[in-house]
């Protein structure tokens, strides 16, 4: 819906598939034999193809981070805010790639997606996937795309995860990584929380045990309310105070079970609204993925033992009011790094958004994270000299 | 399951059963023709009447707050650790009274109750109640028991909200008051959790529009997860953590949505055990009792002038790790009672249990009550010379 496309936009973008017929063979012990993953680009890979950035989403993220697909588009890519020529990751100076991860629900090969063995769709028979196992896919699709070493990986949340994973498995393939709100592992409460919204979508009739596309059907309550409960937990209280108070829907209490508060309206809105455009059983994996990263678990959870096979250097942002990933989660990692003697920098940013905060344009977080990809940017026009 | 009761056990106890003849206009306009509330009682009431403590339970409580019903009981009532002779609330000193609210599940008039105009069950058509309705109800079981004034009235959570309210509704009914964990109303964050857990309840299609006992079935998924979201609230971050860590089932990743981590098994039975004891409308019905609670609302948001008019003594309780009714919360009503000049006591508890903490025996916490209450009895004592 942009009358005119800004000048700071990538623009109209077309989504791209990649086909891979090569097997992978999962973290859980299946292979999938063939899969795509849908993705997108923004800026021109250089010659020397070292000015890539790839972009990991978090949960409920997807391919398209910047720019529009068509002009009738009521909203930019998910974090258009910060992908753009002269934005913070500067489309001028970076070949910038964002992909939907294999599970997904976007157009990359998921549980929605037709199993061309059966003809069916995969739904509850699709593989668990874990971070790990998208690392490795990404990493075939930096292939595909002719780019030994990315010049930067970045990621919220999730995606994070994912930046660090590639730090630790291709070591040589990331000049930089960027952990945003992210955290080496999930807490006993992250887990807790996933498992509320997992049961949330399984507990749903219309659900099947996962087969409810096949039924004809979609788990909307359990969805929804999976998402309700999510959104609570990427605002900070604060924030949801400072929007909506106890803002009342009537003059009065109503006293019934219909709106009474402003913030039930919200939540139920965003619950129905995530409904239509995700689908539960990758909600389902993606919370998985989240519960099993552990890197460290491999070695004795000694973090730092882990980091010290890194080359890359790192930049971490974590937001005061983020209790999700709280800032000490970050440190985690930020303290395993130095441990290691790993080049790090870091940010805590005072921000009241909660986890959501890595969404936002906040000018210290794009400041921070603009002055790191600018040394980056730098540093290649140095070697390529 | 006592093989001895022990000495400083107010030992076997028996409910008693108030009926009440006099209509109850209640805050939603509906008026409850007759109704009883069932209730216990620990100690003996002196000659003055004047040594009596209320205490009234939090959302899922009830009146079998000590003691035990017969020697089969595997555990004792869910605040026998601070209840009995020589304990914290010293049945030796004090006349103690345990009841279950109106529309609770335990005993009293609540949903799950039949409608003597209509010979069913209530269920969705039990009017809604408020801590107003509530303390008028408390007081009208005061009086059936002869008690013009306590001498403290005691509650943790909810159970604080509706000594506050005691205070401000009937000044001169009580000597003192003791609000644990509780806060002057809810935050946001507290509504949208209530509203996650009611949307649970009302999803589930054996919830029947809450007419489910007269369907013959009961909202065990819906009730169930809602307790899972409530506990992983009632517990900190760290105590959940210190609990069960990441602590697995079995000695690998599972790749299904079986039990992969200890907590995910933890969740499942409190929500399971949980629709074993307790009605779904019951539930519904105090989440919107704590939704509703706001004495400033009335003043202009000014928690101080509405304090004004209390003439008791307070004693406020918070613990570090309840990120619930966080101490903040508590200190709202600390402060807006010393801005009113009114005497008031306030402990913050260095405690690891997060909002649960005020069920626990924790040695700072129950050495703070029992000097307060101390303090109380001393008095009483001196009155009545």
């Amino acid at each position: 819906m942009p009358d005119v496309i800004p000048v700071d936009s990538v623009g109209i973008i077309t989504p791209q598939i990649a086909q891979f017929e090569t097997p992978l063979v999962l973290s859980c012990g299946q292979t999938l034999l063939s899969y795509q993953l849908v993705y997108e680009t923004y800026g021109t890979l250089n010659t020397s193809a070292s000015n890539a950035i790839l972009i990991c989403h978090a949960l409920s993220g997807d391919h398209h981070a910047a720019g529009y697909h068509d002009m009738s588009d009521k909203k930019p890519g998910w974090w258009d805010s910060a992908i753009g020529p002269g934005k913070t990751i500067d489309t001028n100076k970076f070949f910038v790639i964002a992909l939907n991860n294999l599970g997904g629900c976007c157009g990359s090969t998921g549980p929605s997606s037709i199993n061309p063995d059966t003809g069916e769709r995969w739904e509850a028979t699709f593989p668990m996937v874990t971070v790990e196992d998208w690392v490795v896919s990404q990493a075939r699709l930096a292939d595909l795309l002719g780019i030994q070493t990315f010049a930067a990986i970045v990621g919220g949340s999730l995606g994070g995860m994912q930046a660090l994973e590639w730090s630790i498995r291709y070591p040589d393939r990331l000049k930089s990584a960027v952990l945003v709100a992210s955290a080496p592992k999930l807490s006993t409460q992250n887990i807790a929380f996933n498992e509320v919204a997992r049961q949330s979508i399984r507990r749903d009739p219309e659900f099947f045990d996962g087969n409810y596309l096949n039924n004809e059907t979609i788990p909307t309550n359990g969805l929804g309310l999976a998402r309700m409960l999510g959104h609570i937990t990427y605002l900070s209280d604060d924030a949801l105070g400072a929007k909506f108070g106890r803002q009342m829907r009537h003059a009065d209490y109503q006293y019934n079970y219909d709106i009474d508060f402003e913030v039930e309206s919200y939540l139920r809105y965003q619950g129905e609204a995530f409904t239509k455009r995700f689908d539960a059983n990758t909600y389902m994996l993606m919370t998985k993925a989240l519960d099993y990263f552990d890197p460290a678990a491999k070695a004795d959870n000694n973090l730092a033992k882990v980091l010290s096979q890194v080359t890359c250097e790192f930049l971490l942002v974590s937001f005061t009011t983020d209790w999700r990933f709280a800032p000490e989660r970050s440190e985690e990692i930020v303290n395993a790094l130095v441990k290691s003697g790993k080049p790090v920098s870091y940010a805590k940013i005072e921000a009241s958004e909660g986890h959501d905060a890595f969404l936002f344009p906040i000018p210290r977080y794009m400041a921070v994270l603009n002055a790191f990809l600018t040394r980056i940017a730098n540093n290649l026009t140095t070697e390529s000299k």
